[in-house]
């Protein structure tokens, strides 16, 4: 006889915890699952296939775009993590099937919030951006894997400062740079300081160009250089006091 | 009718890549699964229980240690990631079970070595404690979490350094500290700068105790205060040099 428990049949789902900037809020992009209530993009994976595949998948199918940053950063596998009624007659109404549990492997994406970009698939999919300050409640425990994401994406950025430049434009100027960091780490920076740092690093090059269409004096707008960021940045920080 | 594919079937594991370091090698506690082939400890997930309180108890089972830090990783879905004729036929004469495919999620675990501590564990499960650079091969697709769990705690290290004082014994040698850094990065650093750095840290304490039963001149001892490091440590290295 197999050791398996015969109540037990788990399902797997995959969701995506997706992030835009738009030059002053940190956003996230999510799909109306019932009137007023949101869910993070994802699904429950019914066929042979990789997860990070899957993923990919539902990232292209919602935004249009490829070879977008992407990561795995948790499985929720909380025994009762679906419970809620509304949540599994959803389930059992959107895939036709009974679950008795279902395991979600969860990734964070970074993505340039650019005019248009996602237009057809946020009016496809009903998908819209939210800000993410201001999200306290959604679909299923959607809410926990979205603070998970959320600090995955702190820790990221305190040991790769690279993944800012993922979410900005090709050109940006610094203050955007401060933006994203204040939102994402909810921490004001020293402006002066935060300035000079910035400009000491050696892979944030100025461009020609400058803001258009701006109130205030137009400021200089930068780019990011990898290549220089892979030679120079020393991502230890071994002992630092 | 379901959407779920009928020929799709998972199954849930666990593994835990449980690092270990003896003063000079980083160890890997593993468990026989045929004679000379060795793989992580860890099992399918069989009844309706949370993933980490099952990894939580294979660990205790193992070692016979509690509160041991235990960090989820990654999960590892390739839809051929068990494939071996050897693989799939230990499964299933171990488990009763006819599996299409298995999903695991991995954690990883870093434990104080001291003598005798999981003797009584080895012996019942025929664990060892293997050194982590002479592992070239392991059941399933154990060489693959190995590399990514180390990966893990290579990142980890860089932005939270505190994680290497779960490895050493309560009082440890500067020298000790040093050895950690370079197996685990690989690198070789400069004894004086990096003495120096540690020195520099006001987290490391030392103690009056000094080295015993070594052939050189007795080190002094240091320990590590945990209050000092999270009040004075600034885990942001943003936009180092």
């Amino acid at each position: 006889m197999s050791v398996l428990d015969q109540n037990y049949n788990p399902t797997l789902s995959v969701d995506c915890v997706i992030f835009g900037f738009d030059s002053k809020s940190l956003k996230i992009l999510l799909i109306e699952q019932t009137k007023n209530i949101y869910k993070l993009p994802g699904s429950l994976v019914i066929k042979n296939e990789d997860l990070d595949v899957y993923a990919d998948r539902v990232l292209k199918e919602l935004t249009g775009l490829k070879n977008v940053y992407l990561k795995q950063f948790f499985t929720f596998g909380a025994p009762n993590r679906i419970s809620k009624p509304e949540d599994i007659l959803w389930i059992e109404n959107n895939y036709k099937v009974k679950v008795k549990r279902i395991i979600s492997t969860a990734y964070y994406s970074l993505i340039k919030i650019a005019p248009g970009t996602t237009k057809l698939y946020e009016k496809k999919h009903n998908a819209q951006w939210l800000n993410v300050a201001e999200i306290n409640n959604l679909a299923f425990d959607h809410i926990e894997i979205l603070k998970k994401g959320l600090k995955t994406l702190q820790n990221e950025l305190k040991f790769n400062p690279a993944v800012c430049f993922e979410l900005l434009p090709k050109n940006f100027s610094l203050r955007e740079i401060q933006n994203i960091y204040e939102v994402i780490q909810d921490i004001s920076y020293d402006n002066r300081n935060f300035r000079k740092k910035l400009m000491g690093a050696k892979y944030i090059i100025p461009t020609k160009e400058k803001q258009k269409a701006v109130a205030h004096k137009p400021a200089i707008l930068y780019k990011f250089d990898k290549k220089i960021y892979d030679a120079t940045f020393k991502e230890t920080n071994l002992f630092n006091l």
